[in-house]
C-alpha cells in the first residue's frame, strides 16, 4: 500500500496528527535542513515550511520575502542591518553567503524562542535539499505541507505566481514526491494555479481572520484575508475552491466551523499552536492536526489524555520507524 | 596541541562554558545516546551524565539507582509500577528490555519537562556506548563530566565504590579517553577512590547545601551534604580534597565562594540552571560554566550580553566543528 499524503494529516479516534512548524522552531533554527532532519528523526512525520523563488528562479525555503535581520548573519557573523535584502532580488549563490543558523536574542522575534539552539554556518536550503532528504529510506514516511509564499514586490503578480508554482511542482515531480506533498498557501490565487498545474497534488487553504493580530517579527498573512467575511462559512469557501485541507489560525477555531469542514470532507489542521491552552482547545474541538513549533509539547498534551499522534502500526508492517511515537502505548 | 578536558570547562573574558545536562533534558529524553548525539551536534561540547553499575558490573548511564516509573516503559509500552526495579539487581540484558525514550506527562517529574520530545524503543546506554560515540571524528572536541552515583542499597559501600570506580576507569581507559573525561560525584569517598585509581583524571566535587530542597522526582543528593557546614569554606574543602572543579548547586552560589574558589585555582561549574534568572545570576557571579537542561537558553543569555560559550578558533586551526557557536560573532 502506498502512502497517501492526506492520510498523514487525518485525525481519528484518540488520534491527532502533529505537524512540525518550519521544522521545530522552538528547538531548532527555523526552515533549516538541520531542523527538518531532527524533527523527522523525532518521529514527527509531517513538516510545514515556506517556499519562495530567488532571482534566478530557485525555490528556496525561507519564510519572509526578505532575509530577516533577526535570523540572518553576514559573512563576518554580524546580524543584518534593518535594510533587509529581498529574496527575489538575490541569486541562490548570493543567498548562500548568509548564515541562518541562529536567532538574535536581543530582537523582539528572538525573544519569542528563547530555547532555540544557536548554530552557525547554516545556509538557506533549497526546496530540492529537503526533497532529497526525505527520499532517504529512514524518512520514507515523511510528508510535506509545502507553503508557497506570495511575493509582495512582484511587478506582475499573475506571471510570478505561475512561474513559482511551475518551479515548485517541477522540483517535487523530479524527486517523485507528488504523493507525499500537499500544496499550501494563504494566497488562494496561488492555490488555483496549483490545482491547474498539478491537479493530482492536494491543496491546503490557510486562513486568518482579519481581526487577529499578526505574529511579531514576521511577514503578515493578512493581505490575503480580505475575502474572508465573518458571515461566510470559510469551510464552504475552501470546499468550493477545491481544497482538501483547511488550515485555520489557532485563535480563529470554532466548533461549528470544524464540524462543517468535516461534513464537507475537509481535513482541519490548525496553525500555529504553541500555548498549552491553545493546544488543549484544538484537541477538544476535534481538529485533525496541529502545526506547532513545539511538537513535544503537543505530544505530551495528547499523551496525558491517552491520545496519540501516529496510527498504530499494522500487523506485519515492516520498517516501522525507530521512533513510533505513541503507537507503542 | 592535545585537548585538555579542564580547558573545556574554563571560563574567561566574556566566555562561559555550557554543559549539557544528561544530554539536554529540556529537549530530549535524558541520559540517552540520542540525546547526547543531538546535544553534541548542536555544538555543546561538554556533557554531564550519571553512571551506575548493573548486577553484572556493567557501567550504565542512568540517574536514579532504580528504573524510574515516570521515564521507563516495559515491553508492552506500559509505564512501570511504583515498585521500581533496582539497577544493581538487574543485569544489563534485563535493563535492555525497558524503554527510556519518553517521560510520563501525567507524573510530577514529567510536568517539569513539557517540551521534551517523546521517543520509543530507546535503551539505557552503557558508558561504553557514549565513549564510542565521542571517539567519532565529528565529536573530537567532546568532553565528559562523568558523574558516579552511589548505590544506597550497597551492603558493603566501600567495596561497591571501589568496584564501580574500577569499572568506570577501565571503560574510559579502554577507549583512550582519559584526557577528555572528568570524574564527578556528590560522594566525596567515591572521588577519593577516583584519585587513587586514576590520579591522571581530574575530579569534580558536587555540592548542595542541606537547606535547599531536592528536585522533584529524582534521587536526593542530600545524603552527601552532611559534611558541609555553612561556617566552612566549601572551596577550601574541595581544594584540600584534591579537586580541580567545584560544582555548587545553582541556589547555593555566593560571590565570595566563587572568588575564593578561583583564588584556589578551582574551576566553578554550577548545576542545574534552567530558570533564566538563575542563569543570569550565575553569569553575573562569574562562574566558569553552567550545567543546563536547556543549553539554547544559556546560549541566548550569553549572546544577549555579547558573551560566548566557545573560545574563538585559533588561526589555521583545522577541523573546527561545523557549529562553532558564538565563535563566529
Amino acid at each position: 500500500m502506498s502512502i497517501s499524503q492526506l492520510d498523514a494529516f487525518r485525525g481519528g479516534d484518540k488520534l491527532v496528527r502533529i505537524v512540525g512548524h518550519r521544522g521545530a522552531r522552538g528547538h531548532m533554527p527555523e526552515n533549516t535542513l538541520e531542523g527538518f532532519d531532527w524533527t523527522l528523526s523525532m518521529g514527527i512525520e509531517a513538516l510545514e515550511f515556506d517556499v519562495l523563488l530567488t532571482k534566478d528562479d530557485v525555490p528556496v525555503i525561507v519564510h519572509n520575502h526578505h532575509l530577516t535581520a533577526s535570523t540572518t548573519r553576514d559573512q563576518n557573523g554580524k546580524w543584518l542591518p534593518d535594510l533587509e535584502p529581498v529574496i527575489s532580488q538575490l541569486t541562490y549563490e548570493e543567498i548562500c553567503t548568509y548564515d541562518v543558523g541562529g536567532i538574535d536574542s536581543n530582537s523582539e522575534y528572538g525573544k519569542r524562542f528563547p530555547d532555540q539552539m544557536f548554530l552557525s554556518n547554516i545556509k538557506v536550503p533549497r526546496l530540492t535539499d529537503l526533497l532529497n532528504l526525505i527520499t532517504q529510506p529512514r524518512f520514507s514516511r515523511a510528508v510535506l505541507m509545502l507553503e508557497i509564499k506570495s511575493d509582495p514586490n512582484a511587478k506582475d503578480p499573475e506571471s510570478t505566481r505561475k512561474k513559482t508554482v511551475e518551479k515548485v511542482v517541477q522540483n517535487v515531480r523530479n524527486t517523485g514526491l507528488s504523493h507525499r506533498t500537499i500544496l499550501h498557501s494563504f494566497d488562494w490565487e496561488i492555490l488555483k494555479e496549483c490545482q491547474r498545474i498539478a491537479p493530482d497534488i492536494p491543496t491546503s487553504f490557510l486562513t486568518q481572520l482579519p481581526e487577529n493580530d499578526d505574529d511579531v517579527g514576521e511577514d503578515s498573512s493578512s493581505n490575503f484575508g480580505q475575502h474572508l467575511q465573518e458571515s461566510a462559512s470559510i469551510p464552504d469557501l475552501v470546499a468550493q475552491a477545491g481544497g482538501q485541507l483547511w488550515c485555520p489560525y489557532i485563535k480563529d477555531l470554532a466548533a461549528k466551523d470544524i464540524e462543517r469542514a468535516h461534513q464537507l470532507g475537509l481535513l482541519v489542521v490548525t496553525w500555529t499552536a504553541n500555548d498549552i491552552n491553545d493546544i488543549e482547545n484544538a484537541i477538544d474541538l476535534g481538529v485533525d492536526g496541529i502545526v506547532s513549533d513545539y511538537p513535544g509539547r503537543v505530544q505530551h498534551a495528547l499523551l496525558s489524555r491517552g491520545y496519540g499522534w501516529l496510527p498504530k502500526p499494522l500487523e506485519n508492517q515492516e520498517e516501522f520507524p525507530r521512533f513510533p511515537g505513541a503507537a507503542a502505548l
